[in-house]
C-alpha cells in the first residue's frame, strides 16, 4: 500500500511542477486518505518537490505510525497550521476546501507565499486506480447481494415500513462485509416514490406500490450507489409505462458513457428520452455523478457539466420519473467508463421486478 | 416545530443587528438545518431583518414543502449563488465555512457588499434549546440500552472480535430507535485499547482484557457520545489502578462544570490529577467537546480553549490514559451545564465493570 500511495504522490508532483508550486498544503481529510493511507479524523500533508511531511493528532499518533510507516510524521492538534510553518518557496493551497477565516490564520503561520491550488488532488482521483475499482467492485457486490437477500427472504411485503425494509438494507450490507451505508438509505413506497430524496417514514407498503430504493454501500473507503424500483404485486399499466420510460432512459444514458463524450452529454441522451414522452419537468435531477471517496464527486454529470469523460471515471447513471400524488420511478448503477463500454458494477437486474 | 425555527431565526435577526448586518448568507447546512428544520444534503438560507428565504435544489422539492413550509422557498441547484444574487446591504457569510473559492463565486454572484460573520449561528446553538437537550438526552438513552443489552446478552465475552462487537452495538443502538450510530463505533480490546482512537479489527477479545467501547447514537440529528471500558474477567492491579485514576480525573472534570468556568479550567481539572500521578504523557489528548447537531462542536475543552462555560452547554469530559503495549482507559460521559450541578445524560455506570 505504501508503494502505491507514494505512486499517487509522485503523480501529484508532476502537476506541482506544472504549476510552478515548490508544495502543496493538502489539509482536505480524503485527499490526506487518497495520498497516504490515513483514515483517522484530523491530519494534513506537505508534499513537497521530492518528499512529503504528514502530520496529526495526539489521539492518533499510534494509528498513524503503522498507516503511514513510510513519511515524517508530526503530532500537532492543528494539523494545517504546523505543516503551513514548515513550507517554504510557493506554497500551493487547497483553496477549494480551506475556508476564508482558515485562509486567514495559515497566512499567519506561514512563513513563504501562499497560492490557490484547487482540485489538484482531485484532478487524480477523477482517474480511478485498480485499486479504488476493486474498492467500489466490492462496494456495488455488496448492495447486489443486500438487494438479492431482502428480495429472497422476502423482505418486500406490504405491512412493512419504509423504515424497516432500509434498516434490513443496511443491516444486509453489513452482514455482506460493509462498513455500512454509503449513505441514508432511500426507501419510497407509493407516493413517496415521487419524493427524488425520500427519508424513510412508519409508513406501511401496500399492494400495487412502487417501492424505490437508493442506497450503496462503504467499503474501504469507498461507496458504492444503486437505485432500483419495484413493484409490490400487479404493475399498472402507469408504472409499467413510466418503468420503461426511465428504464430506456437509463439505457440511453450508460450508452453515451465513453471516453471523451462531454459531461453534459450524458445528461442529455437520458434527458431527451424523457423529453421526447413530454415528461421533461418530471426529471427535476442531474443524471448522474463521480463516486469514490465521496458519495459524490467530481465528474459531475448534469446540464451544467463542462469537460469530458475519460477512462477510469466512476459515475453513477441515474434518471428518474416523478408525479406528486401519484409516484415515480428512478433507476440507477454505478459503472466505470472504459474504452470502448463502460463496466457495469451494480449488477442487479433493472427489469422491472414485481415482488 | 415552525415556531421554533422562527425563534431561533429571530434570536440570529438580533445578532445581525449588533454586527450591523443587513442580512446573513447561511451555507452551512447544519445551521441551515438548525435554523429551518431542513434535513436534506443542498440548501442555503438567506436571513434578512425581517424575513429569510430558503433554497435548496430539485430533489428536494416535495420534501422541503413539508420541512420549510413557512419560508419562501427558492429552487435551484447552487443555492449559495442564488441567494447571494437576492441579497442586498451588508451581507454577511459564513467565513468560518465558505471556502476562499466560494467566496469568489459568492463576490460574483452578490450585487452587494460580503462581510465576513463566521459563528453567529454557532452562537447559538452552543446553548441547547430545551427541544435540543431532548434529542440529546434519546440520544444518550439509547447508548446507554443498547451497552446494557449487549452486556445482558453476553456480547462481550472472549473469542469475540472487536468488529463484531462493535457491530452489535451499532444493532443495539438501531433497535434503540436511533437513526444510527452518532460516529464510527471504537472498540479496543487489550494493548488495542492503549490507542486512543482505534478502528475495530478482527482480534478476538481475551479474558484479562481491557476493553474500551467509545460509542454514541444519532437521534433527530443530535449525536450522544460515551466511553466505558471494562475488563473481561478478573482486573489486574494495574488495571485497577489505571481505571480508578481516570474516574478519579473524569469525575475531577465533571465538577468543574459550572457556569463560568473556563474551558482551559475542565481540562486542567482533569488533568491535574493524572499529573499528580505521574502519568500527564499518558493523557495525550483534550478533555471534552461540545456536542450537538455535531459530533464535535463548540466548546472545545481543551488547554488552548479560550472563553466560559454557560448554561445549556452540551460537552463530553472524557480523559483517558494510554500506555502502549499494554492497555488504556477512557472515560466519558455527555453532560449539560446547568446553574449548580450539570445534568448527567449519559447514564451508565462508572463502576469498574468486570464481565
Amino acid at each position: 500500500m505504501a508503494e502505491m500511495h507514494g505512486r499517487r504522490r509522485a503523480a501529484l508532483r508532476r502537476l506541482l511542477a506544472e504549476r510552478e508550486l515548490d508544495t502543496l498544503l493538502v489539509t482536505n481529510l480524503l485527499n490526506v486518505r487518497y495520498l497516504t493511507g490515513f483514515t483517522g479524523s484530523n491530519a494534513a500533508l506537505l508534499v513537497t518537490r521530492d518528499d512529503a511531511v504528514f502530520c496529526t493528532d495526539g489521539r492518533y499518533d499510534t494509528s498513524s505510525a503503522s498507516q503511514v510507516p513510510d513519511l515524517e510524521r508530526v503530532i500537532e492538534r492543528d494539523c494545517g497550521l504546523a505543516l503551513a510553518a514548515r513550507a517554504t518557496g510557493r506554497i500551493g493551497f487547497e483553496s477549494d476546501h480551506v475556508t476564508v477565516d482558515g485562509l486567514a490564520d495559515l497566512s499567519e503561520a506561514a512563513r513563504a507565499e501562499l497560492v490557490r491550488a484547487p482540485g489538484l488532488v482531485a484532478e487524480l482521483r477523477v482517474i480511478k486506480d485498480e485499486t479504488e475499482i476493486e474498492a467500489l467492485r466490492m462496494a456495488c457486490a455488496a448492495a447486489d447481494r443486500a438487494l438479492a437477500a431482502l428480495i429472497e427472504h422476502g423482505g418486500l411485503r406490504p405491512g412493512r415500513t419504509e423504515r424497516e425494509v432500509a434498516r434490513a438494507l443496511d443491516d444486509g450490507l453489513r452482514d455482506q462485509g460493509a462498513t455500512g451505508p454509503a449513505f441514508a438509505t432511500i426507501v419510497a413506497a407509493g407516493e413517496h416514490s415521487a419524493i427524488p430524496h425520500h427519508e424513510p417514514t412508519d409508513a406501511a407498503l401496500k399492494a400495487g406500490d412502487l417501492v424505490k430504493m437508493d442506497f450503496g454501500a462503504l467499503v474501504d473507503g469507498y461507496h458504492s450507489d444503486m437505485t432500483r424500483t419495484v413493484v409490490l404485486g400487479r404493475a399498472a399499466d402507469w408504472q409499467t409505462e413510466m418503468y420503461e420510460l426511465v428504464a430506456a432512459a437509463q439505457a440511453a444514458g450508460r450508452a453515451a458513457l465513453r471516453p471523451g463524450t462531454p459531461l453534459a452529454g450524458v445528461d442529455d441522451a437520458a434527458r431527451s428520452v424523457i423529453a421526447a414522452a413530454g415528461r421533461a419537468e418530471q426529471f427535476p435531477h442531474g443524471v448522474g455523478h463521480g463516486v469514490g471517496l465521496e458519495i459524490h464527486e467530481a465528474p459531475a454529470l448534469n446540464k451544467a457539466g463542462t469537460g469530458t469523460l475519460a477512462a477510469g471515471m466512476a459515475v453513477t447513471v441515474e434518471p428518474g420519473v416523478y408525479v406528486p400524488g401519484q409516484g415515480g420511478v428512478r433507476i440507477e448503477d454505478t459503472l466505470i467508463v472504459r474504452e470502448g463500454a463502460p463496466e457495469l458494477l451494480t449488477l442487479t437486474t433493472k427489469e422491472l421486478v414485481v415482488v
